[in-house]
């Protein structure tokens, strides 16, 4: 029987960009001990307070249908936080409670786009980007953020491929470069939608991930507030990844529609998962900085590392779980790179050839093991590199 | 800002058909004691045992992403009781989890339609149906399954709306009319989806509440398993609605492509609540039976109830946890019946329109109030419609 060319075309036929993910994953399973740092998840679990707030919910009875756009405490709680960490009034009516971030971004381009309509998104980026377009019946259309550009968008390239188009998809913090974009980016960024009649959807669920400088929301731009719909989560702020539990914030007329679209794909996130959610963002700005310590750490532990040596380039890391190395000086690709790797040191890291062509000669480092065995790996990383560049001199 | 024209176009701009619901909601809210017949839910919890086996799942860590497709270990389980049920050869290949029922119906047309292609659907029907369509991009088209012919679709009207289309969705047991399809029906229904390639969608989420007669799912009819799609929840037969917990069983082409379209739609279902889902499955059969007995129990109570009247008649009802009660003797609609029943005696049960115009003339009551209230609101009904009979008179 003949499935949907939709659905046969999220993938468009290619990769999906985690081969070495999943062969290192067969060297575990066969007994092979392989350091990971490629998944974008926490080396920590959810915090037993959370899990114990979700447990009494659940036994005080919140296992019913839950109110499909949010429960008001959750709808509420986000959008004050919103409102502080931005200064744009927000109120429950601007937000929409999502079973995760991959099911707001889907729902945004569902929201925005029709089939055919371009969709803009920036190379390098998260994997599943693309793929969310084409599943939203749009034309996923790259824009690169090349490498000598500080990976961060010009001004010009957005003009050429905005002609036309119905949204733009950013991501800042940038999971894979760890790049933030400053206010000027985000201005220009801002330009172009006005100009060219753009939605903006950003991605910003490492907002409290900031290793240097600020995070500046887009939403909070002149003009912008009425244009953009904002993706959030639990899942990398509050060591959540499990709980698929995320939001959209955006103008309410936007949200009314999108609180119907949710009735009739999804009918809404488990109440209990949502009165954790609550608790755990009532924790406030001390428990994110708990659970962003970590990548901290270790991304000046790897500053350290890195500058004892001069094959491997870091990319200025600004944010984010992740550090994008240059490797270009070994000669390989990204993905020769990783291959190789993995298969000497058995270290397994994304190749950037994963997040895009803009990534070629760069693969990412999650920062997602404790101290000692990251500092080790990124030492034994080193040591490889070098050593391949010499042979290629 | 313009939002896609798929979007506003959920609703078709029409009423969503709860409008009684969410009356009688204000109602209760202003101090109004309210007997509400509506909403398809349970008047239990979800027993405290799953809910233990979710909170030790939680703590044991089993909070970080968990596999897109399912735990192996639920699809398996899913799998082997599909079998058991059915006779149909399952595994794991042929399952994919999703975050609801109503989640893998969404995606289920996602899978079998493109933009713009035929989708059917028999009225009366579940609210959201021709709604979730519209969300896949689909044509809704609905074919009516008329009261004189006892709710069930006639091959003839199947037939005439089969030419071109791409899919037909169904539901037995049936919401909400508590109809369930025989093997004559699903033995024609099986006939036309072959005849005009269509994929059928079959949503069989009452599966466990069987009241007279058996459920046969029509993938176990022949040359139907390569072309049925089964939509499965935990939500009505384990009493865990807001545990958003369902699933599609299908071939294992496009079960892998609907993985796919997980991977960039929503990232799959939290890892505790499918352990949970699991040990829930687990209890087996007499587990199920337990859930689905309140409503057994009030289906025979409301059957001695209005066998003392005649102008309320109920639709023989087989399954489900509703009655579809024909009230064409007021002389209302199915509309003013409610809207008065509520006025009046501050009972609220859904219009028979709010269904599709085959309900026309009925109203649905569901059977989620304790058996003494339940029984008294039904004499209050049948009292109050013979009164509204004898004024029509």
């Amino acid at each position: 029987m003949d499935r949907s060319s939709r659905i046969k075309g999220v993938l468009a036929g290619g990769s999906d960009g985690w081969e070495v993910f999943h062969r290192s994953r067969a060297m575990i399973a066969a007994g092979v001990p392989v350091t990971e740092l490629t998944i974008g998840e926490h080396d920590i679990r959810t915090a037993a307070p959370i899990l114990q707030e979700m447990h009494r919910s659940a036994l005080g009875g919140h296992t019913g249908y839950a109110a499909v756009p949010g429960t008001d405490a959750l709808r509420d709680r986000i959008a004050k936080r919103a409102e502080e960490r931005t200064g744009v009034p927000t109120t429950r009516d601007n937000v929409v409670v999502t079973p995760g971030g991959q099911a707001g971004l889907f729902a945004a381009f569902m929201a925005v786009c029709d089939p055919g309509d371009a969709a803009l998104y920036i190379d390098p980026y998260y994997a599943t980007y693309p793929g969310t377009l084409r599943a939203a019946g749009a034309r996923a259309v790259a824009v690169e953020a090349r490498a000598d550009h500080g990976f961060l968008p010009r001004r010009a390239d957005l003009e050429a491929a905005a002609g036309g188009a119905k949204a733009l998809l950013i991501n800042t913090p940038n999971n894979p470069t760890g790049v933030i974009y400053g206010r000027e980016t985000l201005e220009e960024i801002a330009q172009v939608c006005q100009d060219h009649d753009l939605w903006l959807v950003s991605d910003e669920v490492y907002d409290t991930q900031i290793w240097e400088g600020a995070h500046l929301s887009p939403r909070a731009l002149p003009g912008m507030a009425e244009r953009t719909l904002v993706i959030g989560s639990m899942s990398k702020s509050h060591a959540m990844t499990g709980s698929r539990c995320g939001w959209i914030i955006g103008p309410e007329d936007i949200i009314a529609d999108l609180i119907d679209l949710a009735t009739h794909t999804n009918y809404g996130v488990p109440g209990f998962i949502q009165d954790a959610s609550d608790y755990a963002l009532a924790q406030g700005p001390a428990f994110e900085e708990e659970i962003s310590a970590p990548f901290a750490r270790r991304r000046a532990l790897a500053q350290r590392v890195l500058s004892t040596q001069n094959v491997v380039r870091s990319v200025p890391s600004q944010g984010a779980m992740y550090l994008m190395l240059d490797i270009r000086a070994t000669g390989l690709s990204g993905s020769e790179f990783a291959d190789a790797l993995l298969e000497d040191q058995h270290i397994a890291v994304m190749p950037g050839e994963s997040f895009g062509a803009a990534a070629a000669g760069h693969v990412r480092v999650a920062m997602t093991i404790e101290d000692n065995a990251f500092e080790a790996a990124l030492r034994d990383l080193c040591r490889f590199a070098e050593g391949r560049a010499s042979r290629a001199a």
